[in-house]
């Protein structure tokens, strides 16, 4: 009774359906059509992931409770990082990294080795160190001037309060506490988020963010201190680089008005961070240059940004800051936004006036800063959170930065894909900052059948341990079976075309990044199943 | 610089987009304009909420680690219902229960209750029984012809295997099990999901399904013995009732072909489960009558069912079977469906040589038996379940039973606003059968701003503990700040108009709902803050 032509017509039906609701997708409008060999390597990517969803994620894995692809990152790394779509990924291109706080973007353990070499780093205890409490007694770091150096040898016999020398605190770590391994494990603890923390003692958006923030209060002692911050930023840069990114924008907060010199004194303005910037931009271009990679490298710049606590006067005078750094680095300073918890702090209509202000003295000058604000990091629906999303588009804003809660907003989404405001999703912030308990439950699917465009970022790789780019590309892409190397190709496109290069710097990087793309086609050809 | 000129053109210009971004929602499209006093009980219930969500859900709470407005609902039930919120929510009228699977409607210990009035009802072990695997030992129960009654007075003595009467194992359960108590903790316990199985050692989609599957095939032993079934389903019918719902269309599980009568044998075929049915209607109608609310009970309806398991020529039998009793019970039978986890079952294409058929032998018999398919009931992107979406729609069903993964497709999600496709959204059972962590990462803020119809129904209140639709109607209401009483109204007026009721009972059902929900605002009124 269901005739064979009832059946055609269901069929031919059914396909239009599914082509039309998936015909925004932005792999589709870039104008690359999937070559043979494009054809012939998703397959071969499909197979591997569905091949490692029903081994490698069903096995028993005696420390991960309820493995999955795309589950809890903190959890799941170790197993990610043993299958080979990881490893096929690791080696993809990726374009830019539009979305990253500079001040959590270089692993902890290399931090801690770069402050060890300089004998004017200094910690010192909150509260009195025992074994028990040791996970939640948190250091504070910080240069000191020579004049204030103190001859303690040992945490154990300094008072609460005293600062010590952080190589002496290290050499003399109590052996009961692990000695100096344990010292390097507790400074490191204290730099990052753990599995317990984000899955079960801060399992909530609010709580995670309180251990989240405070982690940038205590970095902040070792990483803004001038020699330091000039190899952290080249450390990044190389390690980003390694990773297949080909240039990055980072956003650096200015709201200190001063880091810390060599000297100990707290000394050094804003203009002198875009000079060290500026030379680690040079000093790692020329090294990539040596080895005969500098193609990989295009270079990097800055989102000026300020924490979304200080009052619409102090604004104004981190307007004119960005204004005037704008004027003598204007192939750095890129963009301007507002950082910090959207949840508990203030929202973009608070400071209307001075953004107002701001836009019509941009214009003033003649200059280009746009907006590139974070919005809509939240679960609300309705709340200050959610709502900056509509003064962020009102204001301009270039991009959106994580726009978690944009999918709930019909008009909102039609106009990030008509005006092409691309949005910067960072699937394993948003999932360690408990917006979502896994990749399975991100909205990303949402954008990326709506059209939006969408640049994959790490947010804050040091913090969560998602170093470059390739654990989050990794995420989605085992998230999804409409995902495929079409998407993968479509997301580090999208990286370059909506960053904030210039006609001639975007025009290189696209000219790379195809030329590369088409090597790891040729690769992942290599990649037997 | 920010001239009040400008500022003013800003707010006029943000009004708007935030206006234009909500416009679709059917709260505004519901022909009922909002009344001086509905604006008034809008704010108080506000207030409340805003008020308990910075006390009652920010105290400290012993048994509940991180208690927030929206939280997983087992562990927050007991907080829930000490709030003013649900005490209010709990005298809304809730209109019509769109989707909810019979055999999980009536809750566990009443079903208990009824099993041990009958001699006939037994139980047995399928494995020893001890104090530490007594939460995951299983029982089984059956009703016995009387033939193979047995004297075993105790499960400690039978045989494990060995059919007891219930009334027995009862009286008879060990002390050190918790005698008689005890064995009511361990039946219920055997019935419901608990939130240690939820939120620990079954949380994934995948494991809880498992634990979740094995309730109905328990359960089942219990409710499909004639005498508890009438009086299983006049309890579903009054408790509905008794918590302000007029109207139901349960999901009824045919894929057994017949029930248990008294006699024990299994011999009560489909069209005697109708006559039960309707005898459960009639009897209940009076009961509410007599007590003067005959207006508060307008009916209930059958959407025929079988589990997605099946062959595609066993279902050939099972639509000719719908076809059948729709003649003779024209009345009753309302819909189709195919119910049974998505994700591990076959999907829609599988079955559609005879879904077409039936669809040509439904138009040749004159009759109307529309589709109400579960579809996108998944986290899976691309994945059979989430592609059942669009064959549910190319089949033209009437209604999306769950439709989870729908926010995800555009196209899809704009036919279901243009062709008023409802979507049965059940948000307590999405976030304990895992496809949420909490109402907060629920997609239905997205749906609701489409302009999608929505009705919010309960799914398997007896499983998961959300008897009634109180309960949903509070995580949903204070998950958003949205959300307001217009809201709630519209999801009620949705769940009426969206039914399948014939044109009279939902002019009926309407006028009841519009008496009562004036009465309602009165209420709200009264709730001084």
């Amino acid at each position: 009774m269901a005739s064979p032509a009832a059946l055609a017509d269901y069929s031919s039906r059914r396909g239009s359906l599914i082509a039309d609701d998936r015909s925004m997708r932005r792999e589709f409008t870039h104008a690359n059509a999937q070559s043979d060999k494009e054809i012939k390597a998703d397959k071969i990517i499909r197979k591997i992931r569905a091949l490692e969803a029903e081994t490698i994620w069903r096995e028993d894995h005696p420390d991960v409770k309820h493995p999955f692809p795309g589950m809890e990152f903190l959890t799941g790394k170790s197993i990610i990082m043993k299958t080979r779509i990881f490893e096929i990924l690791s080696k993809m291109p990726k374009g830019a990294l539009l979305h990253s706080h500079l001040d959590a973007t270089v692993n902890a353990e290399y931090l801690l080795d770069l402050a060890l070499k300089h004998p004017f780093m200094h910690i010192r205890l909150q509260q009195p160190l025992t074994a028990e409490t040791l996970s939640s007694n948190i250091p504070v770091f910080r240069a000191l001037p020579a004049a204030y150096f103190t001859n303690h040898t040992s945490l154990m016999s300094a008072e609460v309060g005293s600062w010590i020398s952080l190589q002496n605190a290290r050499n003399s770590f109590p052996s009961d506490f692990g000695g100096v391994k344990g010292f390097d494990k507790w400074v490191i603890g204290s730099l990052t988020i753990n599995p317990t923390e984000a899955y079960d003692t801060h399992n909530t958006v609010e709580k995670i963010w309180q251990k989240f923030t405070g982690i940038f209060l205590t970095s902040a002692g070792l990483i803004r201190v001038q020699p330091i911050w000039l190899e952290y930023i080249k450390q990044f840069f190389r390690s980003s680089v390694d990773d297949g990114v080909s240039y990055v924008e980072a956003r650096i907060n200015f709201l200190p008005k001063f880091m810390v010199g060599s000297d100990g004194q707290e000394n050094i303005p804003h203009r002198e961070w875009l000079l060290l910037f500026e030379q680690a931009l040079k000093d790692v271009k020329e090294e990539f240059a040596q080895q005969g990679r500098g193609h990989e490298f295009i270079g990097a710049k800055i989102i000026y940004s300020t924490i979304r606590a200080i009052t619409p006067e102090e604004l104004d005078w981190y307007t004119e800051d960005c204004i005037a750094l704008k004027k003598e680095f204007p192939h750095l300073i890129i963009g301007f936004d507002l950082v910090g918890p959207e949840n508990a702090m203030k929202p973009l209509i608070y400071y209307i006036e001075p953004l107002l202000r701001f836009r019509t003295r941009v214009e003033e000058e003649g200059l280009d800063i746009p907006f590139i604000f974070h919005a809509g990091e939240t679960l609300g629906d309705g709340t200050e959170a959610d709502v900056n999303l509509y003064d962020a588009i009102l204001l301009g804003t270039k991009r959106i930065g994580h726009g978690y809660s944009l999918f709930k907003h019909p008009k909102l989404v039609d106009i990030c894909r008509r005006e092409s405001i691309a949005v910067e999703v960072c699937p394993i912030s948003n999932e360690i900052l408990r917006l979502t308990s896994s990749m399975l439950m991100h909205p990303l699917p949402a954008l990326l059948n709506n059209g939006v465009p969408i640049a994959l970022c790490s947010d804050d790789p040091a913090v969560f341990g998602n170093m470059g780019l390739t654990f989050d590309y990794y995420q989605v892409f085992v998230a999804s079976e409409i995902n495929g190397l079409s998407t993968l190709a479509s997301l580090a496109r999208d990286s370059i075309q909506f960053s904030m290069m210039d006609a001639q710097e975007k025009a290189q990087a696209t000219a790379v990044f195809e030329q590369r793309w088409a090597a790891f086609v040729d690769y992942v050809l290599t990649c037997e199943v």
